[in-house]
């Protein structure tokens, strides 16, 4: 089964050649569970479920129209090369959507620093295939749009929706049944705090990392076990406003994806001393009852989980936390 | 099976009241494939074998004698006070070899520093058998030391030897297949060199980080299979003098078991800042050709695995390592 395939069998006959502009918004999302491990690379099927929190107005804007002559695409405001990796990611992206002798400009804008180890791929694809939604007039369900968000980017499908939202792994070889889908509990009072330690480019991809963990990580193996219990209990904590259950398992279930990689031979280590600082500052802070857990995706910088009471403690510890209300319109 | 018991199975009618003195010398070791995590608590039985190499000139020098008050325990030049955690377990583990009517005067002395995260209890319990079996004159062999050392603390078993000793795990209930035999290889040019990265206590003893080590962590069920896997390497590199597979399985099978901590609900975490520092240097010096590798117990020091070449730049890039000569009597 082939990506470009699967494109096809969701668009078919569906594209309509009249809009002049798709444009759409898509959040960054965080996993409380996380999505560690692949069974098939190219449909980007993971292992196991997973569970995310999306970053409400943190995320991508892509606006794309058509053009007659070739790809022009736009990150930030700046043209791309053709030879960058993004670039051809994106064109190769979108070829199975092009209609014959149409090129597509696309415009796409990240409101997240890039370096803070957001993954700027997951709102990246997710509003790029809303955004051919709207510019062909496909009107697909968003069921639909995940799984082809997921084609993109595997997280990428977790970030059609606001919220909590949870990637189903699904059994399917095709991936029809491998898509997100949002929970219908709100937590206004939840906070993240996005705590950038470096702004380095990471040592290793996550894509590499993955791959390397699931082939050489024996711990790795207990990995699909742990997220059974860690994706249950997130639920529960979600459903019954249990903040410490959802930080103490959002925590574990973080330390635990790294430990696999700890494991692997050799070690794939993203964190660096001041990661650690970090935790231990965090432990700290608990000790001293300030309810506050953090988590930490492939990469060295870390976000902190916390309630809006304790906002202003956190901003006093860590100055220069960024901090996002995932359930902003409903502010309290 | 109770300790006492299988003390004096070891120990019946052997003891003579005819020496003065009981003197005895162990070294500190430092476990290349780790011993991490019992099967029976009471008598420090481990879940697997496990490899160390002995520091040499570096451990505890006992000395044993006789009186008719009361135990009198010294630990480095200092009168202990009887309420100490040190004064009980000696005086505990002293008990079932006690004659009616006799009390000791035991005298320790660790040219280790304490605060390093070497185990000096192994080496102190390895001496302490040791200057009990001259002092009641008891002709012991080696296996039987090292099962009584054992009963003290579990690595104290591999104490009793110089270079690369191997722990046999052992199956039976009782524990008298459970005790260390050196390795006949000999390596002139290995050097350990010991990095103190902080001087604080740990915040958890490793014997309670085992037990909730094994209570809870899930990637711990998968420890015996690594270790089986380490064990082998190590052992074909002491064999073959593979410095690269030796260094690389050793620092490998350290990071597995910290990772077992770390995935534990909820973590142990005995890494600071400045541990994750060493890491990465260690990790930087590989990049350029420097053969070095690091192996960390339950604590945040680190200890480096090199070879005599290396030993200037070594101590160039770490001013304040200690360096140590495993095999040092037949020093190249």
């Amino acid at each position: 089964m082939i990506k470009s395939d699967i494109v096809k069998s969701i668009i078919s006959e569906k594209i309509r050649l009249s809009s002049n502009e798709g444009k759409a918004f898509a959040p960054a999302n965080i996993a409380l569970c996380k999505y560690w491990g692949k069974r098939n690379a190219e449909l980007n099927l993971p292992v196991t479920s997973s569970l995310s929190i999306s970053l409400d107005g943190l995320g991508t804007q892509t606006v794309l129209s058509l053009n007659e002559d070739q790809d022009v695409i736009f990150l930030n405001g700046q043209k791309l090369d053709p030879d960058t990796v993004f670039y051809r990611r994106i064109k190769e992206f979108l070829e199975p959507f092009r209609p014959d002798n149409i090129y597509f400009t696309v415009k796409t804008t990240n409101n997240i620093p890039t370096a803070a180890g957001l993954a700027s791929s997951a709102s990246g694809f997710a509003a790029l295939v809303s955004a051919l939604n709207e510019l062909f007039n496909m009107q697909l369900d968003k069921k639909e749009l995940s799984i082809l968000a997921r084609l993109g980017s595997g997280s990428a499908c977790r970030s059609l929706y606001d919220g909590f939202v949870e990637w189903h792994a699904g059994t399917r070889s095709d991936g029809m049944d491998s898509y997100a889908e949002p929970l219908s509990n709100s937590w206004p009072d939840l906070r993240i705090g996005i705590l950038t330690v470096t702004e380095k480019q990471k040592p290793k991809s996550s894509r590499a990392a993955m791959a390397q963990t699931v082939k050489t990580s024996l711990f790795y193996r207990k990995w699909p076990e742990r997220v059974k219990y860690d994706l249950a209990a997130i639920k529960e904590a979600i459903k019954s406003g249990d903040f410490e259950l959802l930080g103490q398992t959002s925590e574990s279930n973080a330390l635990a994806m790294h430990a696999t990689m700890i494991e692997t031979v050799p070690a794939v280590f993203y964190w660096l001393p001041e990661t650690i600082q970090v935790f231990h500052r965090v432990w700290e802070l608990r000790q001293n009852r300030v309810p506050v857990y953090f988590t930490i995706d492939a990469g060295p910088n870390v976000k902190l989980l916390f309630s809006h009471d304790n906002e202003n403690r956190l901003k006093q510890e860590f100055p220069d936390l960024q901090i996002v209300k995932p359930f902003g319109s409903e502010d309290v």
